[in-house]
C-alpha cells in the first residue's frame, strides 16, 4: 500500500465525491430541499463529519485553507454569476448596487467597529484590550456580505429580477471595499503611528481596486473572445477559453492586489457575448453545463469545509461580545439600506418598496468569505475572541435567517419572479422604447442611461464586433434563426411526407433550400434579393432580442426548454 | 505585486494556456499539421522553449515531473481512451492484443536487456560496468510502447480498424507488464542476491496486477453507473461522476502497486453503458466534450514538456550505446511481431497481412511514460546515460517513425478505415450472425467468444441492467428513438402546416402524441397493443445496434452529424 503517493489527488476527489453525494442524498427527499436551504444542510453535514474527525483524532479537525478558498473555490461560483448575469437589469440598477455595495459597506464597517468599540469600554465585559482599530478590522471583515450565501439562498425562494440583483450585485461588488478596508486596517493594526496620508491613500485605492479590476477583467475577456476567432477547426478545446482566461483575470487581480471578484465578473460579462457568437453550439453546451457544475460542488464544498472548520478549540468564548455583534449586523444593515433606498427612491420613478427593503436588509447573509478572512488576521491575543464571533453571525445568518427568508417572502407577497418569459411583441416594445428614449436623451442634451448604452451599442458593431468575430457578417438574432430552422424543418417534413404540392407556407424559405424545392415552387420566389431585404432588417433590428435570462438558479440552465418543446405546447393550446 | 501567493495555479495556467495556443496555431496552417504530426511540433515547441529557458537561466529547465505524469496527465488521455474504445473490435481481438502485450513485451524487455548486456561487454565501448540487471532494468522501461504517442501517430492516418486496435490496445495493455517487470528488476538492482522464489513471485504478480486492475476498474465503473440513477433531479452534477468514479479507479489501482491504466480503461469500457443510458443528453454531450477537452490538453502538455525536459544537463553521452538501443528496439519489435503473428495467423481465419505487421512493428512509438520511468530510476552512476539513451529512442521513434508512418501507409496502400458508417442492413446482419454463431457454439458444445459473449448479455439483461438502470423497463435503441423523434417532429409539421387531414404516414406516432391529433385518426389506431408489441420487439432485437463507432481520434467527437443533416441529405439525393 502506497498512500502516501496519491494521497492529495486521492483525498480531493473524495472530499469532492463526498460533496456531490451528500447533494443527491438531499434531492432523494423531495420535501427537505423546499423546507431548509441546501446550504444549512451542507454546514450540518461538515458539522457531523467535523464532529466525527474532532472525536477520532481528539484534536481540531483541519480549518478550511484560506488559500485554497480564495484561490480555487471561489472563482468558479464567481464565474458562473458573471456568466450568467442578467446583464439588463444588472446595468438597469448599477447606480443602487454600487450605492449599497460602495456607501453601504462602508457604513456597515464603521457602524459595526464603532459601536463594538462602544462595547468594550463597558467594564463588566472584560473587552477593555480590544482596540478601536481591532474593532473596525473585524468590522471590515464581519460587515460584508457574502456572494455565495446569497446565492445558495435567493435561488431557491425566487423573487423579483430586482430584487434578487439588487442583493446579489451588491454582494458581488462590495469585494472591492471589502479588500480595500480590510487591507487598509490590518496595515494600520501593524503601523505604529496612522498619518492622514495613510487614510486619504485608502480613499484612492478604493478606486483602483475597483475599477482597475474592471480594467484587467475586460482586457482578459476581449482577448478571450478574440482568441475563439481562430478555433474554427479545433472545436475540442473552445471551451477551455472561457475558464483559462476568467482564471487568469482573477489571479492577476489578485497578484496585484486589486479585487478578483471583480475582475472574474467583468471578463465574463465582456466575453460572453462573442465567445457565444464564435463557438459551436455543443462547446457551449459544454461551457455552461460545466460552469454550472463547477460552481456547484465549490458552493456544496465550502459550505461542507464551513461546518468542518466549525467544531475544534479555535473559540474563545465572549457572550457580550458576540450577542451584540450579530445585533450590530442586523441593526446597522436595516438603518443603512432605510437610508440608502431614501435617497435612492428620491431620485427614481421605480421605487423600492419597503416590502423589497426589508428583503434587501434581511438577505444579507454572510458567509466563507468572512470566515476565510479572519483566519487570515495576524496573530493577536483575541483572534480566537473574533473567529467565534464570525462563526456565529454566519451560523446565525445561514441557518435563522437562510430559513426564515422564504416563509416571510411568503408572508409579505413580496412581488415574485414572472414565471413565464416576455412574449416577442413586449421584447419589441421594450427594444423600441430604448430607442426612443435615447433618441430623446440625444434631443434634450441629456446624457442618461439610454444614451450612453446607445453609443456603446454602435461603438460595439462598429469596431468591437469586426475584431472579435468570426463571421461579423451575419449578425442574426436568436429569433431570426430559429425561424430559419422551422422552416427547413417543415420543408423537410412536407418533402418526406410526398405532400409538397401544395405551396409552401413560408415563401422565404426557398431562398436557404432551393435544392430540396420542387421547380414548380421556384416561381413564387422570384424575388430573393425583396426577402433578403426582409430577412436583414429583421435581423438588424431584432439582433440581440432575446428571452431576458431568468433571475439565476444554479441547479438549471438557461434555455433547457427546446424550441421543439415550445412549438408542441403552442399547438397543443391551439387545438 | 504579490507574486509568490498565486505562482501555482498561475503557473499551471499559463502552461496550459500556451499549450492550447500552440494547437490554435498550428491549425491555422492547415498544411502543417498534414505533414508533420503534431506531437512532433509540439515537441519542437518544447525544445525552444527549454533552449529559451536554459539560455536565460544557464542552468537545466525543470523536467516533467513523474508524479504530476502520472497523477494528473496520464489518467485524463487513458479515460477519453477508455470510454471511446470502440468495443466490438477490441473484445474480437482481446486474444491476439494481449499476446502482443504481454508475450511481446517480455520478449523485447528481455531481447533488448539481453542484446544491450552483449553490446556492453565489449571493451572498446567502455561500458562493462552496466550490470545485467541495470541492462534488464532498461529494457523494460525501454520496451513499452506509449499510448499517448500512439495515438498522436495513429489518428491522423487512418488505418483500418483491426490494425488501429491492436497498436492501440497493445499500447495500453502492456502497462501491467511494464510496471511488473519495471518494479521487478528495480527491487532486485537493490537486493544483495535473488533468489528464485523472488522471479516466480514476479512471475505470479503479472495476474494480480493485470486482473486486480481490471477489477478494481469495474466495481468503481459499476459503482459510478449505480450512482447516476439516482441524479435524475440534479443533472448538473451527473458529468462528475464519470470524471471522479474514473480518477478514483486510477488512484486505487496505483495505492495498490496495480495496473492503473488498466483500471481505468476497464472503469470507462464497464460504465459507459449504463451511464449514458441514466444521464441527459446534455450532460453526454459535456462528458464527451470534456473528456476530448482534457486528453487533448494533456497530450499537447506532455509532448511540450517531452521537448522542454529534453534540453539541460542530464545526459551522458556514449554513441554506442545510444545506437544500439535504438537499432535494437526496431529489431526486437520486428522479429516479436513476426513470431507472434505467425501463431496468431494459424489459429485465425481472418489473417494479419504482412503490410498490418508491417505497420504493427512500425507503429511501436516511445513516448512519456518510458521518460517518467527513467528519471523515477534510482540513483546511480549511469542514469545519466539511460536518460539520455531514453530520450533519442523517444525522439527518433516519434520524429523519423511518426513522420514516416503516413508516406508508408500510403506506399503500401495500407487497407484504410472506411469512411461511411454501416448501414442498417449490415448492422442487423452482424447482429443476427452474432445470434445464429452462438447459437451454433452452444449446440456444438464450444465455448468460443460469442457463447460468452451472449451469456454476458443474458446476465447484463437478467441482472445488471435492474440495478444499474433508471428506467430499466424502457430499453429502447438508438433507431427506434430516432424513428420515434422523426414521427413526432412531422406530425407537429404537419399540424403546423394544417395540413392534417391527410391520413398520416406512420400510424403508430399516434400512440405516443395523440393529444395533438384530430379525432379523426383516431380510428386507424384502434390497435395501440399490437404497435407496442411490434415498438418492443423491434427495440429488444435490435438494442444497442448503433453505429459502430469510429476509429479514435482526439479532434472529433462521434456522432457530431446530426440525425437531421443525414435526413437532409436522403432528402436531397432523393431529388
Amino acid at each position: 500500500l502506497d498512500y502516501q503517493h496519491v494521497q492529495v489527488p486521492f483525498e480531493i476527489t473524495l472530499w469532492i465525491m463526498l460533496a456531490s453525494l451528500a447533494k443527491i442524498g438531499f434531492h432523494l427527499y423531495n420535501k427537505l430541499p423546499s423546507v431548509v436551504p441546501e446550504s444549512c444542510l451542507l454546514i450540518f453535514v461538515g458539522l457531523i463529519m467535523g464532529g466525527i474527525i474532532y472525536g477520532l483524532n481528539d484534536r481540531s479537525p483541519p480549518v478550511m485553507d484560506s488559500d485554497i478558498f480564495f484561490l480555487y473555490l471561489l472563482p468558479p461560483i464567481v464565474l458562473d454569476a458573471g456568466y450568467f448575469m442578467p446583464s439588463r437589469p444588472f446595468f438597469e440598477n448599477i447606480g443602487t448596487i454600487l450605492l449599497y455595495a460602495v456607501v453601504g459597506t462602508v457604513w456597515n464597517v464603521f457602524g459595526i467597529g464603532f459601536s463594538l468599540y462602544g462595547i468594550c469600554q463597558v467594564r463588566a465585559f472584560r473587552l477593555q484590550d480590544v482596540s478601536l482599530l481591532h474593532n473596525l478590522l473585524f468590522g471590515s471583515l464581519i460587515a460584508a456580505v457574502d456572494p455565495v450565501a446569497v446565492l445558495a439562498v435567493f435561488e431557491e425562494i425566487h423573487v423579483n429580477e430586482k430584487l434578487h440583483i439588487l442583493v446579489f450585485g451588491e454582494s458581488l461588488l462590495n469585494d472591492a471595499v471589502t479588500v480595500v478596508l480590510y487591507k487598509l486596517f490590518r496595515s494600520f493594526c501593524e503601523m505604529p503611528t496612522i498619518k492622514s496620508v495613510d487614510v486619504f491613500a485608502g480613499v484612492g485605492k478604493f478606486f483602483v481596486v475597483g475599477l482597475g479590476g474592471v480594467l484587467v477583467g475586460l482586457s482578459f475577456g476581449l482577448t478571450a473572445a478574440f482568441t475563439t476567432r481562430f478555433t474554427k477547426d479545433i472545436r475540442v478545446i473552445e471551451p477551455l477559453f472561457v475558464f483559462l482566461y476568467s482564471y487568469l483575470s482573477y489571479l492577476t487581480a489578485e497578484m496585484f492586489h486589486l479585487s478578483g471578484i471583480v475582475a472574474i465578473i467583468a471578463c465574463a460579462m465582456g466575453m460572453k457575448r462573442y465567445v457565444e457568437a464564435n463557438i459551436s453550439l455543443k462547446s457551449h453546451t459544454t461551457v455552461k453545463y460545466f460552469m454550472k457544475m463547477w460552481s456547484s460542488v465549490s458552493d456544496t464544498l465550502i459550505f461542507i469545509f464551513l461546518g468542518v472548520s466549525t467544531i475544534g478549540e479555535n473559540h474563545e468564548w465572549n457572550w457580550p461580545y458576540i450577542c451584540f455583534t450579530v445585533i450590530f449586523c442586523l441593526v446597522w444593515r436595516a438603518l443603512g439600506v432605510l437610508v440608502l433606498t431614501f435617497f435612492v427612491n428620491r431620485f427614481h420613478v421605480n421605487t423600492i418598496t419597503s416590502k423589497d427593503q426589508f428583503i434587501i436588509a434581511y438577505g444579507g447573509l454572510r458567509g466563507a468569505i468572512c470566515f476565510s478572512l479572519v483566519f487570515l488576521l495576524p496573530d493577536f491575543h483575541r483572534k480566537k475572541l473574533f473567529i467565534a464571533a464570525t462563526t456565529v453571525v454566519i451560523l446565525f445568518t445561514v441557518f435563522v435567517q437562510g430559513m426564515t427568508i422564504r416563509p416571510l417572502v411568503d408572508l409579505l407577497a413580496v412581488k415574485r419572479k414572472r414565471e413565464s418569459a416576455p412574449t416577442v411583441g413586449e421584447q419589441i416594445h421594450i427594444r423600441f422604447l430604448d430607442h426612443l428614449l435615447a433618441g430623446i436623451e440625444d434631443i434634450s442634451g441629456h446624457w442618461g442611461q439610454y444614451y450612453w448604452k446607445d453609443k456603446l451599442e454602435y461603438f460595439n458593431s462598429k469596431y468591437l464586433q469586426k475584431i472579435l468575430l468570426r463571421e461579423y457578417d451575419q449578425p442574426k438574432s436568436s429569433i431570426v434563426l430559429l425561424y430559419e430552422k422551422l422552416e427547413r424543418k417543415h420543408a423537410i417534413e412536407l418533402a418526406q411526407a410526398g405532400q409538397l404540392g401544395h405551396g409552401p407556407a413560408h415563401p422565404s424559405l426557398l431562398n436557404s433550400d432551393r435544392t430540396v424545392m420542387t421547380d414548380q415552387k421556384l416561381e413564387d420566389t422570384q424575388n430573393p434579393d425583396v426577402l433578403d431585404n426582409m430577412q436583414e432588417i429583421l435581423a438588424r433590428n431584432l439582433y440581440r432580442i432575446r428571452r431576458t435570462g431568468p433571475a439565476y438558479n444554479r441547479h438549471t440552465l438557461p434555455g433547457e426548454s427546446e424550441p421543439g418543446e415550445h412549438a408542441e405546447e403552442i399547438l397543443i393550446l391551439r387545438h
